[in-house]
């Protein structure tokens, strides 16, 4: 018998954001699994350390989902790990910011494990979801459509993508900061658009388009074409 | 002293993706307002209730969020009784499912109440998320691009929109089966989508797209362009 992989959906930041699903595994589970950056500590882990079963084992793993830092022999080593636990028949969760099917590293696990152990995944408040809550204003209403577009995309596709929908979220922006103002400028969208990062956690920060001076990679660009017009 | 407006997401229908978050404010609020629908019993109440502060008071608000059953004078009517509440001070809890600014009925109270309440929205698992999670395939991973589609937009809007991204969901398929259907035969993608009624549900049901009959209000296509190639 192996055990089964969880790709544990954690919420976007603030712990309360958990789900009652999510914090019932982690009592039971004997190994959980977390990606770890490369400096300070893994968000997914403190977000779910409260549930943790006493004892119970912890893998830290060197997995990015910043595609810049991709690492496949890191990705090969984890899932080993991770792999090993599951062949001695030990249930693993694998922590996930967010949801783990909705750009989460969980994809690069999930790509090496899928076939050969089961799988079942709990999902996340996706830190979008998180965002639109933060600038208090509806995300998508009626018949609306949504893009969601990472940044580092080329600065064509970004433009084709904001132009086919009524509301987008520009996800990862970082150091491509500038090239997605100049789009939302060109595009005459910066005044429909709201900058926010780290959402739902400490720290959370919300500006205009015109007052962002530097972006991490956590953050994001809303953009509602209808304004107030949504009622 | 007003009482606060809160906008709960519940999750997709599994009574576990609820958040700790929602779970706590449910057991403290006074007053607690759901939509109920035309026929059958309320499905975001079904979720919150075994979490419900004992004594609460239920109101059941005659809201839609399809479209084709708007109903202005519904939604007046239930901004006002809850308005009512919230001048006596007392908070009240709307419950969504899903998330609530993600295609949420919730919307429309917002629109009524936003300007003269304090409003304090709790993000949701959304019903992209729980279904990408049934289906057992990341929805986005890397730099795709993600559409979100309702299905009641114009045929040609919904073929523009497939082929500007990656991946797509498209929502609310009903009585728009034959013409989404028709959409991705026409573009080739009918074999990388699958159909999914009821997610997280009881009696939930997974097709492929050549199976569906029909589809109710609460039905989604996802698309996955790459296939398996996403790892």
């Amino acid at each position: 018998m192996t055990g089964t992989l969880y790709g544990l959906g954690v919420g976007p930041g603030d712990p309360e954001l958990l789900t009652l699903k999510a914090a019932r595994l982690l009592a039971s589970v004997p190994v959980v699994a977390f990606p770890e950056p490369m400096s300070g500590d893994s968000l997914a882990r403190r977000i779910a350390k409260p549930h943790f079963r006493p004892g119970i084992e912890e893998i830290p793993l060197r997995m990015s989902c910043d595609p810049a830092q991709r690492d496949d022999d890191g990705y090969d080593q984890g899932a080993s790990i991770v792999a090993g636990h599951l062949e001695a028949g030990r249930d693993v969760a694998v922590l996930c910011e967010g949801d783990p099917f909705f750009y989460g590293s969980f994809a690069y696990l999930f790509a090496r494990l899928g076939g050969r152990f089961p799988v079942s995944v709990v999902p996340g408040v996706a830190s979008v979801m998180a965002c639109s809550a933060a600038l208090d204003h509806p995300l998508t209403a009626r018949d609306d459509a949504l893009v969601v577009i990472p940044a580092p995309r080329p600065e064509a596709d970004i433009e084709r993508l904001l132009e086919a929908a009524e509301a987008a979220a520009i996800m990862k922006i970082g150091r491509h900061l500038p090239k997605v103002v100049g789009v939302l400028n060109r595009l005459g969208l910066a005044d429909c658009a709201r900058y926010i990062e780290r959402a739902a956690q400490p720290g959370q920060r919300i500006l205009a388009i015109g007052e962002v001076e530097r972006a991490p990679y956590f953050s994001m660009i809303l953009v509602h074409k209808r304004g107030k017009a949504w009622m």
